[in-house]
């Protein structure tokens, strides 16, 4: 009997944590969450949303010690804890195969994912970006359009003639004749796929029409994982529009 | 003779590439680079320093196609031209042995080396804390040392309790008896280092007292490679005093 007892004492935690699902603790939008989402959704990997709502969720998070610095987003994961958005996301590619291992392919795939975040801050601020009102559309897009800082003029030429080195639709190349998709993929992915989200697919398609390489590769980590599951069934069921989820983010830190 | 000549321009390439010190361009000052420069310095690797002094530096830089995003710091190392932060932090700590190959170390080197970029954000600002002034040391302070979100009361306890874990002097546990330095490491020491530089050594000592175990860890990366030498005797001879350095960035930017 005693035996019995310690033998279920020592076995539930192991199985638990090899089997639970991923946790993903952020507000109700994409925030700066969305490109961990997308890397566990492309590697297939189905995960549990948490989702802040009221200004008690984030302070019985904080007294759980859970959060290594007091921020989100925090993802469980195999027993951690993460919460530090880029190694985070080295972390998540790295178990899934997404993340190379030689110093020039790992700088490259870390160099166009960092990028991509630099790309995607005047949409992270989209939300929050004429509050009270609701957010404004015309000035997000003429920071990703028009700034010769923002997404189409500095960084898609860049990406394009990348993905021409390889020939596409990734920007690693494959040992034999397919390409191989990474973190850089999942990470350019996102920006676009934000870029879609607050415009449309019809928009999309003519922003980026001189970048045909970055559309391929766009639709080519689509057919990854549940990425496009994600995107088209999941996503839509539990976002809240933009200006409700700015106005969510800012009641639960106030 | 035709045979000689060939040998020649195939070796002098192989040769020049192997043998070139990494050169790392940058303005006369610590900004976005230092924590780079520590990495090579800790790792006893003897750089270049280019220093960026008129505007037309920055315009010649960007023209010959290095600066991939059009931003420095660049590091021009192993015939590649690294140019975004911390993708180039980990090349240079994984060719130099100071990154960690498995997902659980990798992250939490990673989140420590980004908790510390997060934690110096007010020291990056100081020299422009005050302009068109010489800047403020009174602000910077505050902000490091008052702040609930700064240096010494968000993240010195943090690091001090990782640190105990190990028992020091650095983050990672080593595989017998003597614990591992990493990027981590670098990266803390280097935050450290930036408040001694602004203020004095007697400062830093009583500021971090109550955290010993973190100005063990400062003292034992003070010991590694070429550090020690970089800090006292190379940086003061090429380095502008901060209100200088700051009018200097802006100029060049201007």
């Amino acid at each position: 009997m005693l035996q019995t007892k310690l033998l279920l004492y020592i076995i539930v935690p192991i199985v638990s944590a090899m089997t639970a699902a991923p946790k993903v603790t952020y507000w109700r939008g994409r925030g700066r969450v969305e490109p961990l989402r997308c890397i566990l959704a492309a590697a297939g990997v189905e995960f549990e949303n948490v989702f802040l709502t009221r200004k008690e969720d984030l302070q019985e998070l904080r007294a759980s010690g859970k959060l290594e610095y007091d921020q989100v987003p925090l993802v469980e994961i195999d027993g951690l804890n993460l919460v530090q958005g880029l190694p985070t996301a080295y972390y998540l590619a790295q178990k899934s195969g997404l993340l190379p291992s030689s110093p020039v392919e790992l700088y490259l795939v870390g160099q166009i994912y960092v990028a991509a975040q630099d790309a995607r801050a005047p949409f992270l601020q989209y939300p929050f970006n004429n509050l009270p009102d609701p957010p404004s559309l015309e000035k997000v897009l003429a920071a990703a359009e028009q700034s010769p800082k923002g997404l189409v003029q500095r960084y898609c030429p860049k990406w394009e003639t990348q993905l021409a080195k390889t020939n596409g639709p990734f920007f690693l190349e494959g040992e034999t004749t397919t390409n191989r998709p990474s973190l850089a993929d999942i990470g350019v992915f996102e920006v676009l796929d934000f870029y879609r989200h607050i415009t449309s697919e019809d928009r999309l398609r003519v922003t980026f029409a001189s970048f045909p390489k970055l559309l391929q590769m766009h639709d080519a980590v689509l057919e990854l994982g549940r990425i496009k599951h994600w995107r088209d069934v999941e996503r839509p069921k539990v976002f809240l529009d933009w200006h409700d989820y700015a106005k969510s983010v800012c009641a639960t830190l106030s």
